[in-house]
């Protein structure tokens, strides 16, 4: 099966000839009510025991395809987000892989505390902006150091003691008319907008490997408390496509 | 798509009429060399992020084709395992659900300690034999206690200080002529037999639910410490089968 792609589902089953998967996807669906936030999509890559690892990571878990549906999928969206436990981490990319001619997506960082490694781990692509969402009782000496190399919007601290991911939202189709979000993790943030209800698609890679972890590994799709079985997020399966026994699959959220 | 069942892959795909999914699969594959060990299959059922649930659990994550799926594989097997661990923690049956005419699978418990309560966590099928394999180095008393409700076989403690599962599948074949062995968790006894490179096959079945957890939570399909990227055990996808948003994927680990 070297280098075929297969559409499997919805039916017909179909090889993908001179097409990348989703290449054809129109993104947010089209006729959406009026919107008051962007169409939030989340692309993860996982091992087969449910092991995600982040998307710019450089030993990653999925193929070169995985990897191009990662660009596909950005080249569609307005904006990029990923928490800032994520950057923190390691070093990746917010933006398309090759010298774009076209425009870059906005890259969105969500933290409570300002301190993000901004300097040394988001590698900015040319013509990209980069804006950093805090709180406003971030330190200021840590927003300060964030303004040399981004935007920085500060909103009220929640309750819990962190960045409203609604009125992020809000702003973001409001302010910078992002109609289209995608989130690439990490767990942390994926659960926030899982768990209130803002996310509406999940692109997930299933690659075809056993990754192993211990307890204290963090490193899965969803982090935080579990939801109970009867109320648990319910997911439709809305395509299947095949490559190299990698799976890729689209889920929409059910409300 | 209620209730449909289509096996997606290989192509063509095609609707199960009037079939179980795996139902018409002949395990062990014919033509292997004579064995020395059973052929190992796991069967997991786990959600969208990666949390498995224990195969006998009341509150599962599979649906209703799911559990079908379940009793197709025990019905085909002639023993199947779980680790002592998963049967500490909820009471569970290894046997075929209804009434069954036929041969009820060997139930096997693998048990370092031989701490394991048989009494009150298995319910035992009838006509079926329950073996319990545990260390020469387990205490007396938990042995004894045991035998009152199974058979007890003692290996060798290897030095890390368990049974050793390489003498364990020898065991069952040369003694007991187990040629298909269904393992069902819990993710420490997967996680030895992949590890051990003594797992054939993976049937997993991927809910469309999330549930999240936190670091804390053991529920993955894996536990032990994580395989490096270039070493970590690779899976050929055989087949999958869709039936209401649930996928079932059959994995051939390769060697």
């Amino acid at each position: 099966m070297t280098g075929k792609i297969l559409r499997l589902y919805p039916l017909p089953a179909q090889e993908l000839l001179g097409e990348s998967i989703y290449e054809d996807l129109e993104l947010p669906p089209p006729g959406r009510a009026t919107p008051s936030r962007p169409y939030v999509i989340m692309n993860m890559v996982s091992s087969i025991d449910g092991r995600t690892a982040t998307r710019g990571k450089a030993s990653r878990i999925g193929s070169e395809t995985d990897r191009r549906v990662m660009r596909t999928l950005r080249s569609k969206s307005d904006a990029v987000m990923i928490g800032a436990g994520t950057l923190r981490a390691e070093k990746l990319s917010l933006g398309l892989d090759e010298v774009s001619r076209g425009t870059q997506p906005l890259a969105v960082i969500v933290t409570k505390t300002a301190n993000v490694p901004l300097a040394t781990n988001v590698i900015i692509g040319e013509r990209q902006e980069v804006l950093v969402i805090t709180t406003e009782d971030a330190p200021e000496a840590d927003v300060k150091r964030l303004r040399e190399h981004a935007s920085v919007l500060r909103l009220p601290t929640t309750s819990s003691g962190g960045v409203s991911l609604e009125e992020a939202l809000k702003w973001l189709e409001a302010t910078r008319g992002v109609d289209l979000l995608l989130v690439e993790g990490g767990p942390r943030l994926n659960y926030s907008l899982v768990s209130q209800d803002l996310a509406d698609e999940l692109f997930l890679t299933l690659a075809s490997k056993l990754l192993g972890s211990t307890r204290s590994d963090d490193l899965t799709l969803l982090e935080g408390p579990k939801f109970s079985l009867t109320e648990s997020p319910k997911a439709e399966l809305v395509s299947i496509h095949l490559s190299e026994d990698e799976l890729y699959l689209r889920y929409r959220f059910e409300r």
